[in-house]
């Protein structure tokens, strides 16, 4: 994406950035770039020697540098801290996704809902009976919005999310595209023929500044809420299943599979594909690493790796000797031989 | 999500239960509820002892109990199977999604297409050309149905499903937000120089009673039909590839992967994150432990697990002995060692 | 799907398909079937004995066979390759989803956006302002397609596709229903209390004919775009991280997970549920077999198996013997046993 924005010269930028700009410092600059670019208005930032041997190779209009790594021959902006200040940029060339104010005319709202002056409401929403939509939120088109939801202040739904009845996002959420909440967990009982569907009458609860990833689906409880405590995050692809709790500030990322029932601590990180079985539990501050199955509780915290989790650096272990079997193999062979010979 | 219900008193519900109440049987309760929930409006089973003992700590309005566990001084019923009773519960409190009846006039339906006079057509619904949707059927809002597709007697599609052209979904199936029946199956040649698609000219056919997941995608065949047999449950997440055909009354979890062209067996069972290859077959009767991968055929009944799927006692041993490398080795080391010594 | 077309003699498909038909050629046939199929409309190919003893057993109204293998009493199509000529054939019946021609009256076009006067916008359409579809693109229902977005000639988007702001859609491409382009990258930071969101600034280009299946994920870059070459193809319910650049002409089947800034290289084949962990790199000309977890970079062209990914038949040799643990420590056990007697 060529993100056409007016951009700043270098000597406002470093006003903004709280630095001081050297070099050409009216020439304009409008975009965050990789050291090694060639884009004259684009702006990189390098921390270290390194990045500014990469920076050399680019044509980059303007580098952010901390104080004693000035680049010589080039038009630069040092700062304190160059990371500090290349997340500030992002956030000053952050641009959200537009959507008209109040509701559009094309928005299905139920009279009985109930829709703060300031919320918007984009083209093709439905919004059910008894739903309470807070102020500043943003719903995007094709969201739907179920009876006797509540959609906190100043959260966002992008585009095609769906919200089944009587599910409840707190404030500051965020939630995109294609994310399911409150589809029916997944509860049969198999009376000797077929099997019976279980009732799932429980909802689906987010609290605070919770993110939700594209095409992410958290099941409703059989009873009582699913829940996802405040300030986790959820990445694409992630399955919650019924009567799941997620303890707060969580990260957990693409296509993890969380089964029912189950419990993570706070402050737990899950990498890719990791897994919990059904019925499991994890302490706080766990990490997994990516493709870890944890099938009994983790009471400790702490990094794990493998299936079944094990302790990280002995999971690791583990799967590197499992590498090496067909060496492991050929030792006991050996040894076998040698034994033999002996014996006789 | 606090159901508000009108609810009943004990002496009612028990009466609905088929059971005998105790205590204070005109109070009124609405909620299934956890046995240690503080709820005096809500209801709980205890059908053990340890139930019982949670029960002790909250403050539920009701206990459901077998004969010979009643609570002492707290408002109980007595019934044959508090589970039992307790999925009766659950149906009473069931709530379906509330739909408008007939067609919403912002619905889009081809002139050529046929709806049951009885059938619930939501808003920003599309259906099209030669599509029939049978009595009874449920389609909320934003499900597109294609040409010529078939949505059978009382079958109901969650806001979001896409089928497209030529899809048979049978009665009394529900089909959650997300579903994409009929998206093209992967099929490639390779010409030497770039990839040309092969035209996936068959459907994907549905028998009664099928429930598929949220965001589950199941590719439409290369000709013929993908086909999942009568009773069939698929959860959140999962891929079902062209030609696959799965059998009767099988539980697929969230996030399995079905390869083209395979075939699982009836009543099969499948965890979590597992995996067919290609042009695989399972028994009938089967149950897959969760992310076992399946890479050739598995002809008799019975459980299995592990990469590649082993008899499931025996790929657990595995797995576990797997975690015990590091210990194996230093046991072949210690071996060498001392046969090293004996040599000489 | 009994796909009604009228189909053709089989004297007239003969000379659509560059053969020569045999038996009763003014019989009518329609649709390609199964060998094996009890069809008397349907066309099959026996491309070797075996394929023919099954035709034997069904009912198919018309073969087509290779020189050499004629079938005796049967109506048959004699053909260079089979294989070739159904899959001519395949094409002859393919079947666009039906589509209107021009902008239905009930998409919301923004008036900056630009249409060509030859593209196809479905009911229920959105398209933000500055975004531009070119000549002979399909856009289907329910598709959301943000400010700035290109979509690029002759590609088309199924019912349901969203398109975040500012992504680029090369020609000839294909996105299936639920995919997601530009949902936010999953970057946060910690700052002691909580995680704090890296604004995700950049956007998602696709080269030319490139396929993404149903319901996957490929996220908007941190700055700069996530990139698809030309030629390659995604399969339903992959995540594509952000940053993220795959080669040219690559196949990537479903589930498979792409952390973060990862490099795929040209001609790539990822099997299904295979991951690449986050700032690694494969050549080009890879093949991972399904589920293969790659963690550092692979530098030589090559397949490769397992966690960590190794060269395929090592990987897959190792593989084997995991499941082979227990009887590998018994032999241990034994010839502890035997030193230990030997000892003595």
């Amino acid at each position: 994406m060529a993100t056409e924005l007016p951009g700043w010269t270098v000597a406002e930028l470093a006003n903004l950035l709280g630095g001081v700009g050297y070099g050409d410092t009216g020439s304009r600059v409008c975009r965050p770039v990789a050291a090694d670019a060639d884009d004259p208005q684009g702006i990189a930032f390098a921390e270290s020697a390194e990045y500014l041997q990469r920076a050399a190779v680019g044509r980059v209009g303007c580098l952010i540098v901390p104080p004693g790594l000035e680049p010589g021959d080039r038009t630069y902006i040092v700062v304190e801290s160059p990371r500090v200040a290349f997340h500030r940029l992002l956030h000053l060339v952050a641009h959200p996704l537009p959507l008209n104010t109040g509701i559009h005319p094309s928005a299905h709202i139920d009279s009985e809902a109930e829709v703060a002056a300031d919320a918007h409401i984009g083209p093709y929403v439905v919004i059910e009976r008894g739903a309470k939509v807070e102020s500043g939120v943003r719903i995007y088109p094709f969201c739907y919005v179920g009876e006797g939801c509540r959609v906190g202040e100043a959260s966002v739904l992008y585009p095609h999310v769906v919200l089944y009845q009587g599910i409840d996002v707190g404030r500051f959420c965020i939630l995109h595209s294609g994310a399911v909440l409150g589809a029916d967990g997944f509860g049969f009982v198999w009376d000797g023929s077929r099997r019976i569907k279980v009732p799932q009458v429980g909802g689906v609860r987010l609290s605070d500044e919770v993110e939700v990833g594209a095409n992410t689906a958290i099941d409703r409880a059989t009873f009582g809420d699913t829940y996802v405590a405040e300030g986790t995050k959820i990445d694409n692809l992630v399955q919650v299943g019924h009567n799941v709790r997620i303890g707060d500030h969580s990260v957990i990322a693409g296509h993890v599979s969380i089964g029912g029932s189950s419990r993570v601590g706070a402050r737990n990180m899950i990498g890719g594909q990791a897994a919990l079985a059904d019925h499991v539990k994890t302490a706080d501050d766990v990490m997994l690493a990516g493709r870890t199955g944890v099938t009994g509780d983790i009471r400790e915290s702490g990094s794990y790796f493998g299936l079944p989790a094990q302790p990280h650096r002995q999971g690791l272990r583990a799967a590197v000797l499992a590498t090496k079997l067909p060496e492991l193999l050929e030792r006991l062979r050996k040894l076998e031989a040698k034994l033999e010979e002996l014996g006789r």
